[in-house]
Order: C-alpha cells, then sequence, then structure tokens
C-alpha cells in the first residue's frame, strides 16, 4: 500500500516541460535502431526488386500492369492522406493547439510505420528462405494501418501528454498492434479488411485506458483552453473531410484484387453518405433552437466508414451500408452529446477529441456486423467459388462454414479489446513516471509547452484568457 | 392578382431560423426511405459482386486489373475530393460563413449522391433481367458528377436558404438532373463527358433562376457580411486548387478507356493553364493601380475547365484546348467585374458565389466548341475506327455524320438551358414558402444563424460590423 | 567602372510597383505565343489520339489498360497536387504574403507547364516525321517537373519580386532547364528519376543566385514583416504535408514501368520517415528549453524526399534509404539555424524559405547518393536484366559499366550546378533592371503591393507592425 503511494507521490512531482535532452535522444536512438534493424532485415520484395524483369519472364506474367503496385499504389496514397493530413488536421479544431496537433501527429507517424515494417513484416512477410523481411506496396498500406491505431490513441490524450510520451505510446501501441493483428487474422483467421476490429476498436480503447491511467484531477485549470475558435474548426474540416473523402479507399487498400476491392468502396462510400445525414439530425435536435454543432460535423460524421470496416469486402449490399451508416451517425453524434460528459464525470476519463464515439463503438459495432454479415454468407449469394475466395476458405481453413466464420469474427473482436484495454492500463502506468515530460495541469492544450509560437501572438491575442496567459507568464 | 399577393404576403411573414424539427425531420424520413429504395433496387453490378469471379471465367477476362474499378477508381477519389473540398472550400471566402459554406455543401452531397445512385440507376443501368439497378464505380462517378450541379446551384444561394431548403433544392435539382441528362446523352445522343451542358449549364441556370425567385429587396441590410477576410481567401484558394488540380480528373472520368481519358485529361490540363494567365491579366488590367483581386483568382482560373468539359474527349487538340481557355479566363473575369453587378441591379439575381461567370457562361461555351468540334470532326483526323468510338456511332446511331452529331450537341445545350431555368423557376417557387427556416435580410450570410460558434468570438470578433451584431444580439 | 556605376544608379532608382500595364501585357502576349506555339508544334501522342484504337490492333496491345494513363495518371495527379498546393501553401507562412504565395505560384505554374511542353518537347519528343512534338501523361508530368525548379527557385526570393519578374525569370528558367536537362538525361546519360540534380540542384541554385544578384541592402526595413501568425503556420503545414505525402509519387512518377516505380516509392517513403525524426530531434536540441521551431517542421522534413530522388529508382536498400533520410533531416536543419544567417551576412544572399537548406544541399547529396549507388551496382543484386533496365544500358550505351556511369552521374551533377548558378546570376542582372515594378525595399513581403486586401482587415489588423504601415498609408 505504502509502495502504492510512494509511487503515487512520485508521479505528482512538479512537472519539467523541458524535452531538450529527452526528445533528440529518443528519436536519435530510435531512428538508428530502425537502419540497423532494417539493415539486417529488410529487403525489396519481388514487386519491387530489380530481379522483377526476370521474375516476370519465369512466372509468365504477360505485362508491368501486374504489378501490385498497380493495383494498389492510389489507394495507398489516399490512405497515406488520411494518415497525416487526415488525422492531423481533424485534431486542430483546439484553439491553441493546431502546432501541437499537425506536428506530434506527424513524429508519430513517421517513427510509427518505420516500427511498424518491421513489426508486421516478423510476423507477416519474413521469407522463410533468407530470413528477410519482403516489402512492397501493401507493406507501406499496412504500416500506415498500424499508425492510424496510434493516432487514434493520440486523439484520447491530445493535448495532455508530451512528445517523449508520445513516442513511447507508439512504440509500445505498434508493438501491441502486430501481435493483436497476427492473432486476429492469422490464428484466428478472421477477416478485417478495414480495420473496424484491429484498427479502431484496438486503437481508441489503447487510448482511451492510456487517457484513464493519465487522469488530471486539476484539468479545469485548463478548459478555457479546450475549446475552439472560428479558423481552427474549419482548419479541423479539413482533416474531417479528407478522412471522409478517402474512407473508401482506405476500406479497400488491402481487400482482394478486383471485385474484393471494388465492393468495398462501394460499401464505404454509401455508409458514410447515410452517416452525415444522421449526424446532422442528431446534432440539431440536441440544441434547443436546432443549431448545429461542428464537433458533431467533425467527427460523428465519420463514424459509418469505421463501422463499416470489417464488413465492407463482404456481400453486405447497398442497403446493408446504409443501415450501418444510419445507425452510427446517431449513436456516434449521441455519444459527443451524452457519453463523453459521462465518462468524464464518472469514470475519470477524459476523452479530448471523443475517439469513444468516433472509433471505439463504432469499431465494435462494425466488429458485430462483420460478425453477423460473415455468419450469413451463402452460397447463393457469393457463389461457391466467390464464397472461398472472400473469406479466404483455402489450406488449412478450406472446410470453414460462414457460420464458425461468423464465432471466429467476434472471437477477433474480443482479442482486440483485450489488446486495447490491458494494453492501454500497462502503457498508461508507465507513462506516468514523471520523466517524460509532460505539461502541469494548468498548461495543457497549449502549444507554448512545446513550440517557438510566432512572436507577434502577443500583440494580437485570438482569445482575452491567452493574453492573460503571456501577461502572466511575462511578470 | 389578388391571388398572387396574397402568396407575396403569405410568403414575406416574420422569418422563424429555428429548424430544430424540420432539419431532422427531413434528414431522417429521406434517409429512411433511401434505405426502403436501397434495398429494393439497388445491387452490385457484375464488377463489384463476388460472382466477378466466375464472371471473369466466363467472359475470358484474363487479369483483374480488366476490372473497371482500376480504370476509373482514381479518378473517382479526385472527383470526390472536387465535390468535398474543392466546392466545400471554394465557399468558405464569406467572413462569417465558413461553417455553412463546407458544413451544407456536406449535407447536400451526401443526401444527393443518394437520391442521384436512384434515378440516374432508373434512367441508364435497370436491369431489365431483375429490374434492378446494378452500381459500380461509374456509377459512383455520376453520382458525385449530379451532385456537382446542386453544389453549382448553392454558389448562387449561399448564405441566404436553410438547410431545409437546400434539401429541397437537391432532391429537386437531382431529379431534373437525371431526367435531363437522360434526354441530352441518351436520347438525343449528346456526348458530354464533363458536362458542359448537363452539369454546368444546368446546375448554373437552375441556381440562378432560384436565386432570382428569392430575391431578397432588403439584402443590403447583411451586405458588410458579403466581403472576406484575409484567412478566409487563403481557405478559399484551397478550394479553388483542389478543382483546378483535379479538373482532369472530372473530364476524363468517364471516358472511354484508352486513348478517350487520356486525351481529356490533357485538354483540360492545358485549357486550365491558359485560364490563369488570362483572368490574372483581366484582373490586373481592371484596377486603377494593376492590383489582383482574389475573387476572380479565386474563381475565374477555373473557366476553362468547364469550357472544355464537352469537347475534352474530342481531337480538340492541343492548340484548341489553350483558345478555349484563353477566351473563357477573359469572359469569366470580365463577368465578375460588369455582369454580377448588372445582374444584381437589373435582372433582381443576386448571385453570391458568381457562378454565372464560373459556370453558366463557360458552360455555354463548352456546349457550343464541343458542337463546333463535333460537327469539324473527320475520318482524317480520328480514323474511321476512332470517330466511330469517340462520337458512339454505333448501333442504332451507326450512320451518323459528324455535322449532324453537331446539331444534336446543339440540341442538347438547350435542353439544359430549359431545364435549368425552367425547373429553377419552379422550385423557386416551392422554396419562397415561408415555412423552410430561412433568415431574415439583415441576418444573411452569418454562420450563427444555423451554427454553435466558438464562445470566444465575441472577445475578439474579427471585423467591427460583426462585433455590432452581437452586441444589438446581446441587448 | 564608371559604366557599372551608371547601371546601378539606373537600377536603384526610385520604384514604381505599378504592374497594370506590364503584368497584363506579359501574360496575354505570351499566352498568345503560346496558343500559336502550340498550333504549330504539338499534338497527342499514339497513347492519346483517337487512333490509339488502331494503333492497338497493329501493335498487339491486348487491353486499353496498357495505355500510358493507367501506370502514370495517378502518379501525375499526385505531383500535380504537389506543384500547386504543396509548394503554393508551403510559403504562405509569412503573416502578410499569402495571397501572393499562393497566386503568384499559380501563376508561375500555369505559364511553365505550357512553356516546358514545348521546350521539353523540342529536346526530348520531336517526332522526326512530321516535325511534331507528340504529348502524353509523361509529357505534363515532365512538364510539371520543370516548373518545380521555378518553384523551388520562387522560395529564394519571396516577397521581394513582382509577379512581371516571376514571369521573366520562369521564361528562362524553364528554358534553362530544358537545356539542362537534355545535357544531364540524353547526352551524358545520367539518371535522375526524382530530379536531386535536374530539379532541386538547378532550381536551388538558380533562384539563390538571382537572390543574389537582387540583393536588398536596406531589407531590415521590412523585417517585421518576415515572420509568421499562428494560422499562417498551420497554413504552411497544409503544404508541406502534402509534399511530404505525395514525394513518393514525385519520385516514381517517371521511372520505368513495374518495379522501377514500385522501388522509387519505397525508397522515398523510407528516407522522408528518418527525416522527420531527425529534424525534431535537432530543431529541440537548438533551443535553450528545447522548443520546436515551425520553420524547420516545414521545411527540413522534405529534405529526404530531396536527397533520395536520383537514387530512388537504384536497388539502394530500405536502409540505405533511411540513412540518407537520417542525415538530410540532421543537415537541413542545422543551416536553416546556421547557413541562413550566415548567407544572409555574409554573401549577400537572402533567402526567404531557406530554400538553400531544402533544396540545394539536399539536391548535391542527393546526385552524390546516386554517383556512388550506381557506381556500386552489380550484376549480383540487379541481375543481368534488371541492371540492364534500370540504368538503360541498351543501344549505344550498351557496353557501359556500372563505375562508367557513377562518372555520369557526377558530371550530371556539375551540369546542374553550372546551369543553376551561371543562369542565376545572367537572369538576375536582367531583373534588376527598374522596369519590373518590384517593390521598395520597405514594402517588402507585403500582399497591399500587388493584391487588393479586404476592406475590413484595417478595422482588425493581424499585427500592430501592420496597423502601423496602413495608417501611415491614410496619411
Amino acid at each position: 500500500m505504502g509502495c502504492i503511494q510512494s509511487f503515487r507521490q512520485c508521479c505528482d512531482r512538479p512537472k519539467n516541460t523541458n524535452v531538450r535532452i529527452s526528445l533528440p535522444a529518443v528519436c536519435f536512438v530510435w531512428q538508428i535502431a530502425m537502419i540497423i534493424l532494417f539493415g539486417i532485415f529488410i529487403r525489396y520484395n519481388e514487386e519491387s526488386d530489380a530481379h522483377w524483369i526476370e521474375h516476370k519472364t519465369s512466372n509468365n506474367i504477360s505485362s508491368n500492369i501486374e504489378n501490385d503496385f498497380y493495383f494498389r499504389y492510389p489507394s495507398f496514397q489516399d490512405v497515406h492522406v488520411m494518415i497525416f493530413v487526415g488525422f492531423g488536421f481533424l485534431m486542430t479544431f483546439l484553439k491553441r493547439y493546431s502546432f501541437g496537433a499537425v506536428g506530434f501527429n506527424f513524429l508519430i507517424a513517421g517513427f510509427g510505420l518505420q516500427w511498424a515494417l518491421l513489426m508486421q513484416g516478423w510476423f507477416h512477410s519474413l521469407d522463410p528462405m533468407d530470413g528477410k523481411i519482403k516489402i512492397g506496396v501493401e507493406s507501406m498500406i499496412n504500416a500506415d494501418f498500424c499508425v492510424a491505431s496510434c493516432l487514434i490513441a493520440y486523439g484520447a490524450v491530445l493535448g495532455k501528454v508530451s512528445p517523449v510520451q508520445l513516442m513511447v505510446m507508439t512504440l509500445f501501441g505498434v508493438t501491441l498492434y502486430a501481435v493483436e493483428e497476427y492473432i486476429i487474422l492469422s490464428l484466428i483467421h478472421a477477416r478485417d479488411a478495414g480495420g473496424s476490429m484491429v484498427i479502431h476498436t484496438f486503437g481508441a480503447y489503447y487510448g482511451l485506458s492510456i487517457s484513464w491511467m493519465l487522469y488530471r484531477p486539476n484539468l479545469d485549470q485548463s478548459k478555457h483552453r479546450i475549446g475552439s475558435v472560428y479558423h481552427s474548426d474549419v482548419f479541423a474540416m479539413i482533416g474531417t473531410l479528407f478522412l471522409w473523402m478517402f474512407w473508401p479507399s482506405f476500406n479497400s487498400a488491402i481487400s482482394d484484387h478486383g471485385d474484393g476491392q471494388h465492393r468495398a468502396a462501394i460499401n464505404t462510400y454509401l455508409s458514410l453518405a447515410a452517416t452525415v445525414l444522421t449526424s446532422i439530425a442528431i446534432s440539431s435536435l440536441s440544441q434547443k433552437t436546432g443549431k448545429l454543432d461542428m464537433v458533431h460535423i467533425q467527427n460523428a460524421t465519420l463514424a459509418g466508414g469505421v463501422a463499416v470496416g470489417t464488413a465492407a469486402e463482404f456481400m453486405l449490399m447497398p442497403y446493408g451500408s446504409l443501415i450501418v451508416g444510419f445507425c452510427c451517425g446517431i449513436i456516434s453524434t449521441l455519444g459527443y452529446i451524452y457519453i463523453t460528459p459521462f465518462m468524464e464525470k464518472y469514470l475519470k476519463i477524459h476523452d479530448t477529441c471523443g475517439i469513444h464515439n468516433l472509433h471505439a463503438m463504432p469499431g465494435v459495432i462494425g466488429g458485430i456486423v462483420g460478425a453477423i454479415t460473415a455468419a450469413a454468407a451463402s452460397k447463393g449469394v457469393y457463389g461457391t467459388e466467390g464464397l472461398a475466395n472472400t473469406f479466404d476458405f483455402m489450406g488449412k481453413w478450406k472446410d470453414m462454414m460462414p457460420t464458425q466464420q461468423g464465432g471466429h469474427q467476434a472471437a477477433g473482436l474480443c482479442v482486440a479489446l483485450c489488446f486495447g484495454i490491458g494494453g492501454g492500463i500497462i502503457v498508461g502506468c508507465i507513462l506516468r513516471l514523471p520523466i517524460w515530460g509532460d505539461a502541469p495541469d494548468n498548461s495543457c492544450f497549449d502549444d507554448d509547452i512545446y513550440w517557438e509560437l510566432p512572436e507577434d501572438e502577443e500583440n494580437n491575442p485570438p482569445t482575452v484568457e491567452y493574453n492573460n496567459h503571456m501577461r502572466n507568464k511575462a511578470v
């Protein structure tokens, strides 16, 4: 007992936000480690190696257009935009944390994708012949996917953690992700093209658990900085729209060539369209005068893309996609109105961007929709070959039935939840240590802690509170 | 006479901008209707259905890369960006209407694309075997195209209508579009790859007619809010540039595979480049000291893309594209300088974004250019097969001559004009009814009517007028 | 001596910034010249001409998907975004020069790409049969590449030149580029897929030399306008991120079909990721309290993409890419901290955007990395066919050895340097003439000189200095 108390006391020491040693150290050491590990392990795969021209001849491939690059690169670029501009700008809504939103997002993703190539490579693309990981365009998409889960987690702790903490969070997040993904996709043989379970459920509960562990009882000292200003809301809409528009590419990026990619894009397109209408409807209903709330438009409109992730490549049917989007728009918006304040007040989980409403709930719904759709699959709807193809009933899984597959999907969802919550609690413990340079409770959500701000801002503060803040500093 | 007067009186009742019942009701009811109609009518086409693998075998298709997805999906994504970021941000230039610009654009497009899939499906892709509409990536592009015409119309009434009115406008706009498109493309057999006639001419005159019907004699009470501020102009440039850059994809998205798409992209690229120079030249000439006007840069630079829409897939020749762009840059910029004020003063048409200069005039020019180019087509330039292929002289049209085709193109332009003006007048009448929650004349162009604004804005108003406005409200 | 002095005096006459005659004249005359030259010289190539259908049959091409359009168009669109949004928004960081950054970028690129199609066409794609230049999607990419070098040069003189000077700079820049590119790629047979030498080294030294020739001794009268404001830094991040994300497309856009494009994208992706970490590390190290500087995040994070340009299509190996990115992040950030102030103080080169750190040094490094990688190439790593294919050891170069190729690469780098510095000095001389309408030293970096600014800005100036400036004007 005394031990826990002394741990708590140790954690609650006065904060020192100087990261001049720790941040460069972490960046340099980890980047050098990446170079060494890449040197040992990572090589081009047969489609990106200069031997492709010989591989083509020996495998009777008629044209360069059959290179996987042409099937997947456009989707990869769309996913890439979602990771860097989408997630980055979505979080710029805070009035004084736009630099941190875009900049730390950039840092996390830049590191995370390298570590993901290694971790995912060890599990999925290790060549038994030479012990090397062989990478190609699909590896890059998967690395971006993995990073997405860490950026989702960042949404829960936005403005409350230091860049060093974010790097640690990413290191463990990517590791956990790779293990969890291997269990769900390879061992359990669940399908999850758009990552409702693997990416969103895991990432969101990982972030929420960390936020719970890092709970700040005196955060109301920074609450005047939690809001947005007019132009920061417009910046956030850039993030929203690029996520929304490119989500069909996200959900279809690693689906099967041909009908799989095609169908996943259509389903996501439809689901997202329905979400826009129900989010706006609930947002308007929730205000006395029917006014819309930008928070809902920026976030809840995306819930349909999350929830259709698992089932996007299945024969969900166009109306099925609309139904999923319809429900998620409602649930997500209601989450912002009722659940986020509830969680903060009673569960002591502060969720800056509301990832519980945008990723956690829709992710779980997506896992369930996927399980149901898989269990309901039939040869009549898919065709004999189509069924085997869509669910990959091949090799050791060739006798699998759709109903069984439904069970496996549900099991996958549980694994994602366990890894998210369990991993988050452990990593949250580590991040409580008072060595990471995070800000005191009265300086959260403020770029001034980690960024050189333009000088002239002092002459024209965007808000009165900010002005006071600067004046106090000057005194 | 008395009847008309009492209609006018009824329409001029004091305005109530509370949309708390009407907006959610419209969103929910229409979204549920969409789900039901999709359930009855819409299925995947053979390229997005799980039976693709069997279809491939039976049709002797050698590779998945032959799936239309790989021909059109990159273009689809570019078009998607134009619809949501392009049109959305282009309209953020007003100092206090950025939320409405981006947000209502989002709402219109989210609803419109669903309704467009149905309407266009009934006319174009109804499978006679089972009475179902079969959708694929081309349907998604066409739905986005259809939505574009409604977003163009939104440009004319930006800031003066309620979201409920916009939904009604979209419902009818999409319906009219689908009929008009069917008449022009299928019955008249005109070609219009980039939609100069079908999308731009129709959409612009539809919007202008509605704006004429909704004329507000006392709009000068809101005129202090019609301008931009420095950063809102930069936001609008995001819209401009994404429209400008992706216009080659827009005009080539549904062109013929192979040379058709290739040529349409090149022609549009060139036309737009020429427009930039002449827009800037006229803009500079029009000011006493040669200063440039952001309104021209944001809008007139796009006119070349509109005007080359119909002819983009024809053998317009690179210099032909430059000439079209050259002329449209001049005409469009002169339109902003002379015609927009004229229309407002004498024709009682207030056109917030100047769509008459960006879409209506260039659209008509595009139709004419298309007719001339088609009429001048020859086997020498196109090759025998190329001519039949480009103009689709097949089936019942196989004996068509280029000169005839030119006539059909001109007929198509007339149909687009009639539908735009006629439809706009009728829909405008409906929208005059005092039940839609639009703002009074002194509160137009103000996000405060339909949006919860960030609180701290009151402490740091971007303009003095706005400050007064807020103070008056508080009293 | 007296002659030079009188030239100097002539150049130092009071400035007249009215461009009402010169800017429209230049735009119109040059655009008309383009139309005439396009009419004489430019036609569609066989893949974008309506004869494609016959060409396909006669060349035994099985499918439309073999059209180069489908290999390169997605990359083209990404490059297009980099040119217009990437470069344009990267330069919006100045507090009062966002219109000029985005708008003049638009003007330069719109003109430059037309002139580049002609210049590059004469050197590379002149059809000997009919004396015409045949263009297709690859020509459009190359034209965008050429424009990139002029936009890089613009970065050095941002805020200090008039739009007419920019047009002149672009005219000569494109011309020099085409000659230099022809010498490096065709005569010397160096490879440079991503343009480290051809685009970045040339463009940067061209811009720096011009800036040196246009040195303004009294520029400190405008120094209060050189900084950023909070939101202008966020706008600049839009540019940074779109450049960063799409750089893999830039470096792979004109690589060989198949493994060439695939490998170039992977190498660039990795190099850029490593740069992010080291840029942030050095940025944090350089400040007493470890705070990050937005200038470094906006610029230095891109250096890895520049430096991997030449070698991206070679077998640089994933760890090789990381090493390149690692070093360039460090060097580029140190450049911003130490070299830029040094150059301004001692070399009299004022470099507004720091292109020396982002393009010049990384470009030279890229050329050296390319030479080493080429010299070290072996049949073991590339395979016999792969080696010939990657380095294009065909035709008259079929007996070339990798070590020789390394020498040719180094020679190419020297040519790029000479053209950049030599061309820049000559063009800089021309631009010193007092006829181009550039601003006096106390009005640089100010949109008010060439743009109509929104009126209400006077009521709510973003900075105190700006307010004074406006008041002085009013007096």
